[in-house]
């Protein structure tokens, strides 16, 4: 598993409306190849969003970060910042990872 | 919940090595106040760790983000970064967020 960690600046929609305006994103992310979950991460106060990903591995990981980048600079958004990591499963057991 | 993504430069120990020098810190967090779940990070090519953390609430959150912040310097770690952000509960369904 590899883990990809996306967070860049964000003025909005927030919430139910951005659940509505993004569905259809949330959608077609299942779709793409070694996708496993995402958490949608916001927050309105600081203007931040992003998400934390799963993938398979660490080629499906680099495919969506070059594809979402490319995707968020369409919608004008500046300043993005990804990440990949892999999981220490031993700490994060302990630490009652879910899933 | 309130969502802590932390991530810093990190040069080892990695793996089950990491995870022998950090159990007594991962039991640790456990004890934390509003503490629900850590998934631990790590990037030996990058030279980079951190860990995704969910809380109960900002309070907890912005409290531990102080306390760990702490504790990384006294390792002598720097360009440490710590976002705290809400999760959008409605697309992350719809993501096979875990838990």
């Amino acid at each position: 598993m590899r883990l990809v960690q996306f967070d860049f600046p964000y003025s909005g929609p927030f919430g139910e409306e951005m659940a509505r305006a993004m569905e259809g994103l949330a959608r077609s992310i299942n779709e793409e190849p070694g996708f496993l979950w995402k958490i949608w991460t916001e927050d309105r106060a600081s203007g931040r969003a992003g998400g934390i990903y799963a993938f398979t591995d660490d080629a499906a990981a680099q495919a969506y970060i070059a594809k979402h980048s490319a995707r968020l600079a369409e919608f004008g958004i500046t300043g993005i910042r990804a990440l990949a990591f892999d999981v220490n499963e031993t700490l994060s057991r302990i630490n009652n990872m879910p899933g």
